[in-house]
């Protein structure tokens, strides 16, 4: 296939690594940013471009994969070439693309991607939806060139997804950096946890969540608990976190999940 | 060496079975069930025992693995061996072990154990503390003998890490599973979100996780944010966990980390 990426970002550049790894053609790389289109581009065998006036109207697909405010405007202006186009957000209805271009679908990788760190893209679930049945199946076959974990997902459900991930994802993250503010006001290293880290993601890819859970607040270990509010004394927020999350657990044991 | 464990739960068990592949002799398996101690033994090759008078004196070292409010009961009745005597627990002094045993050390394997799933001992991380430098070497040169990761940590700094360990596992753990409810009620499958928590937990292995951090809270999305918010109002526990750690996230950017 024929496809044009708009965007450079970490979205943006992982997908049309895996596009070209499939031996799609990349045809064009758009950036508002020269040098970012460039380097994209260049990894790729694109053109660079920065300005949608120049877009190559010898496509198949255009992929926006821009941040969730610039959709609507960058789609505006790709509305006159009548192409197959999609959004990769999470967060955003196809209803806001089909709205302006009626060939649209939504090609959403579920992952956090960073340019850091290469990506095996196989596993890399993809949530697909598409105007209709035609284009949901041409973004199904396209979305299997690339990867293994290829999905169906409505939008409504795109949004709970994208929820989610905040939960499994953005806030465990969250939740490592305060475990190393601690560990560093008493001189440990973050080495120390990053063991414990990887073994509890690693748990729950064979087992759900509630049946590994373990901790204090699982055990009901009211003493435990008591001491650990009492040493987070002088950081309230924490305290909070700590209360909030160990009750949902105890309510969570409770309802039997 | 020759040692004796003093219960059968997942910390008793994985660490038996680490010793035992690195050469030691296993003495004896005590626990208050027969059953379970029967079976922990077998697995080492020692002898069960489920009451503390058929202790063999014949050993020397007593690894007690039990709950932390039966450490002290526990440690009263080995008293009398004269043995060098450690506990396993991240939530415990080393006083109070050593007011009643003299020769007292601590053993704190910092990892989540499970039945379900083997461990690789060589990448635990063993915290070590002893009543004197003599004890303290003896319990690192020990540990050397099954773990590539051994730190002395003080009782102070070892209760830091204790609670540090609840941030970094025991709450990420709830929090996908409050990802996989969420899904549930879409009827969406778990298995979306594993390559995402697997991913999440791989990205601080080699950085820190400020540096690393995604999603609407450290992008400042008060749009997405105000959605999500939006679509958790009939359950106000999940909403105020998300506003928290949300705050958390932009306070954290805020001052830099």
């Amino acid at each position: 296939m024929r496809i044009t990426i708009i965007g450079s970002g970490n979205v943006a550049t992982h997908l049309a690594a895996a596009f070209k790894n499939a031996g799609h053609r990349i045809v064009q790389v758009y950036s508002r940013d020269m040098q970012h289109a460039a380097l994209l581009a260049y990894h790729v065998k694109a053109d660079a471009i920065d300005d949608l006036k120049q877009v190559d109207p010898e496509t198949d697909l255009f992929v926006i994969a821009v941040k969730d405010d610039a959709i609507a405007t960058i789609a505006n202006q790709l509305a006159g070439f009548k192409k197959l186009t999609v959004h990769t957000s999470g967060a955003t209805d196809l209803e806001s693309l089909s709205a302006i271009i009626p060939q649209a679908g939504v090609f959403y990788p579920l992952q956090t991607f960073s340019k850091e760190k290469e990506i095996d893209f196989w596993q890399v679930p993809l949530c697909i939806e598409g105007v209709d049945e035609t284009v949901t199946t041409e973004l199904e076959n396209l979305a299997q060139t690339i990867s293994n974990r290829v999905y169906r997902i409505r939008s409504d459900q795109r949004k709970t997804l994208h929820l989610a991930a905040v939960f499994a994802c953005n806030f465990p993250n969250y939740l490592y950096d305060v475990a190393r503010t601690l560990l560093a006001n008493k001189n440990m290293d973050f080495e120390l946890l990053r063991p414990l880290i990887l073994e509890t993601a690693e748990k729950v890819q064979d087992n759900l969540p509630a049946y590994v859970q373990t901790g204090p607040a699982v055990r009901e270990d009211e003493l435990t608990m008591a001491n650990h509010l009492k040493m987070l004394d002088d950081q309230p927020q924490l305290k909070m976190i700590y209360e909030l999350l160990s009750q949902g657990i105890i309510t969570n044991k409770k309802a039997g999940h």
